[in-house]
């Protein structure tokens, strides 16, 4: 099938597969929300746009004859539902609408999918404000971080996939000939592959990163020739359902089943990711979320599996030039989104014996101090505070804050409630620090989702180094900060953790946070550490989705 | 590390990298045994070497303090034991020196580790008679097919893997400069990136082809700086153990500790495969054998997997030119080695109504009569048959003939004793072949491992088609052989049997059969049906030894 799209995006998808081979910053989508990339009045329009979406069906999908109409949305900006509603299939008609669709999707050729895909991109930018508000008013992120997080660099990561799976399926030729001299002659064979697409895919999306978390796995699966069926969190549909149906409106509009990439809502009396995830045509699963049903979803038989899972950060902190900035550095991290990302640092190493600044040495209290205050000054900062903060989106989150604290442990900074000076209703709370002793490992060995920051006082930094391996090891990590300005130590920590499948982000001070991950350069996620199984976006993220076949026959004449 | 190896082997490895994206015929060990590529007396002395082994301790691997010597090994063309005895260590002690070796063995560099294998792969080549005779003496195979298994393609399939590993984890630059536009600044982060190796790798051998299905894992998890535990067939020792005497001198000769690849051999009284497969800190593994072990293999908590198990496979017969060139082909392909190889063709699907012949329907009983006499001549040729035959490498095989006929199916050819002219005590037998009907499905679900063929009747090649596809889909299949002139045909098996994971041979006759597969063209095993779960050699099989991580840190200044 030749749909003669690929000229359109060809320089998109070359551009795209060239940065991830040198992984220096490329951005297809600009992250800044500025007019005069987006639009004079992109930001109102958007806002408007979400608006109309509020106690409503949202009407805008492809899938024929829907069951009934559900949605369990609400805001945690305003503690209201958001009324809107989509169709609800049962997951036979999904897993059967999908297994029909693959078996036109897998004839179209890997770059007539990538662009179409491509195109699909083109289209989603042009939503970017109104998703970004429906990100927020579903997973209480800041304006900003919802605009960048579910819009431009969503996107960014859904081309890294596309560029991914186009590149390995094209890597080898389609066909050539094999010539092999036998002696007296030479044996001709005519050889072809195929690249075969594994069949049904399933993502399984999260409360707090929407699209974000999102579009990798299905862009990585459509692209390979799998259809898809993405199942969102139930409380966060509105930012990945804008996202399905303007990947359905390409498909449909280019002659191809919009079931290709169908969108499975849970009904409030039904849930139904188990019975998709077991279905036997359901090939390939990708999953955000919590360590349980991640673990099932990772030993559910006969699938292809890719999960991302809870894990504990480490900060590390050994040596550096200038405690402040690195106090308010951490501050923001731990502050941004309410500590409510998979990449935020959790369990902040710090020696008895203090750290050394400049060169000289500085008590471990002082440390405390210093970071407990950076955290106090963000959160007073009435100009930054609700920009970084956001809200809190799940109350459990809130809950979450004093089961943190052990028997043993003190808290050295509480949280607070803090009011939006725009949303009265918002549900927030500031960062907690609580200071433990590197024998309470219990207290600390554990995913505390949310604001929350464990001071751990160990001997040294060697056994800073030693706890933090031990937790990403058998625990998990997405991330880890260190600040150290001693090269031994530096590598030290580089190969300690490297063992442990987890990056490490040295010295990080002003604009730039551990938490962040910049498409087309870091890889997100390992795959080397119980935090998940899979990586945006490295091969191993693309070429699982499909099998390489060969056929064989001798040259006549 | 730098060892300067590489200059002396880039040739090679730069060679079948592009070999590997070409995917045309290539063989750096050239497959003949001829004295102008060997040396006049290789032969010779090859097999006084393989004598000099027999009733004697193989004391040439580095690996120190043996707790005992043990062997099991047997001659099939003798039937009588060997005599070689190997060092017997403890699983624990196999894997603590594997998991010292491992912190020597990640710190040289991707490129010195394939300079180090080539240079072992160019020592094995030194051997490949002695390791011919080995191989005759364990499996049974014919003397050419022990030599180019065991020897040439053997070491083609491992630099394959070399090649391919040495490819993916310089794939991705080791460091650059990420550079972001923030406006009024740049952002500049100086990153780099390392190929982490998984840990302790486990390869678990057959007793058929303990070179040529042993090396691809071995040296895939060597090249990505895995330490590998290569633990042999019991009955099936000798060929492996030369090549990895031969790995740990160069790795001596480089001041590297030989245990980054050490033999491990069952005692007659203990067997050690499970406790070596359970260790926790083995992380990859890589199996041939039954089904059962297989299953028991992949599931296996906290292990990469890669394996190869039993399949069924098929050859499909539509419509050909000359019936009797295709019955000698497919009587070779069922002889050769005795039908002990996974690729050798089982189940043979022949339309009632016949065979299309030139264009004239020939019926189906002839087709069945041409099959089998093309088996009878062959098998009657003594020029021939002793060279292909080769002897029964396990008992259980000559078994497997009779309880291979079901109540409902009919003997076409019946075994025979076969003479070996050369060794009169050889275990043979020659192929039998059973007529069974299409709907006695439960007597061809089943791989019949050894010289079984199984005529199967059916209404319409759309039904061969149907079965052949059902069989590879649930219970595996590795080949695939189809007879057809018809395009329609023709890619109606190729679409089917792709979404059966399985390759397919078209019309092959003269000197190319279904069973053979050429290392950098042909992936063995797709890992898209029962059959086996890895391919040699996808990126798949090399990028899942390893994982990535990244650091990142602020441009000083």
């Amino acid at each position: 099938m030749n749909l003669n799209l690929m000229d359109k995006h060809q320089e998109i998808i070359d551009k795209a597969v060239q940065a991830l081979h040198e992984r220096t910053f490329f951005a297809q989508y600009p992250e800044n929300p500025q007019p005069d990339v987006y639009g004079e009045n992109a930001d109102k329009e958007g806002r408007e746009k979400y608006k109309t979406h509020l106690n409503s069906k949202f009407e805008e999908l492809l899938q024929e004859n829907p069951e009934s109409w559900v949605g369990q949305e609400e805001s945690p900006y305003e503690q209201q539902p958001l009324g809107v509603t989509y169709p609800f299939f049962s997951p036979e008609t999904l897993v059967s609408r999908a297994d029909e669709a693959y078996h036109q999707w897998r004839k179209v050729s890997p770059a007539d999918r990538a662009s179409l895909l491509v195109e699909s991109l083109e289209r989603m930018k042009t939503r970017f404000f109104e998703i970004a508000y429906a990100t927020m008013h579903t997973t209480g992120q800041a304006y900003m971080m919802s605009f960048q997080a579910s819009g431009p660099h969503a996107a960014d990561r859904a081309l890294e996939a596309i560029a991914s799976g186009f590149e390995e399926q094209t890597r080898f030729p389609e066909s050539t000939e094999w010539e092999k001299p036998m002696g007296k002659y030479n044996l001709k064979l005519n050889k072809s592959w195929r690249a075969v697409p594994k069949g049904v895919g399933l993502v399984i999306g999260c409360s707090t990163f929407p699209t974000w978390n999102t579009v990798p796995g299905m862009f990585a699966s459509l692209v390979t020739g799998n259809p898809v069926i993405v199942k969102p969190h139930p409380k966060a549909v509105l930012p990945i359902a804008i996202v399905v149906a303007e990947v359905q409106k390409v498909l449909q509009e280019n002659g191809l089943n919009p079931n290709i990439c169908q969108l499975a809502v849970d009904a409030d009396d039904r849930l139904i990711t188990k019975d998709l995830a077991e279905h036997p045509k359901v090939k390939l699963i990708d999953y955000t979320g919590g360590n349980e049903f991640g673990n099932y979803v990772e030993g559910l038989p006969g699938k292809v599996t890719f999960t991302e899972k809870t894990g504990v950060n480490s900060i590390i902190l050994d040596s550096m030039d200038d405690l402040d900035k690195v106090a308010q550095n951490l501050a923001f991290s731990v502050t941004l989104y309410s500590g409510q990302m998979c990449t935020a640092p959790q369990n902040f190493f710090v020696p008895e014996t203090g750290v050394k600044v400049g060169g000289e040495q500085v008590p471990y209290e002082e440390v405390v101090e210093k970071i407990a205050g950076a955290v106090t000054a963000l959160v007073n900062n009435p100009k930054a505070a609700p920009h970084i903060l956001g809200a809190i989106q799940n109350p459990a989150t809130t809950e979450r804050l004093k089961g943190a604290k052990s028997a043993n442990s003190r808290e050295v900074l509480s949280s607070c409630d803090f009011e939006n000076p725009v949303f009265a209703n918002a549900r927030t709370c500031t960062p907690v620090i609580y200071e433990v002793d590197a024998t309470d490992k219990e207290s600390y060995s554990r995913e505390l989702f949310g604001p929350v920051v464990l001071i751990i006082k160990t001997k040294s930094t060697d056994q800073s180094i030693e706890i933090a391996k031990e937790m990403a090891t058998n625990h998990g990590a997405i991330s880890c900060g260190a600040y150290t300005t001693d090269s031994e130590i530096k590598e030290k920590i580089m190969d300690e953790m490297s063992l442990a499948g987890t990056p490490v982000s040295f010295n990080l001070t002003g604009g730039i946070y551990v938490n962040q991950n910049a498409s087309f350069s870091d890889f997100h996620v390992t795959g080397g550490n119980p935090a998940g199984n899979a990586s945006f976006t490295n091969p191993e993220f693309v070429i699982k989705r499909f099998t390489w076949v060969g056929f064989r026959e001798p040259v006549q004449g």
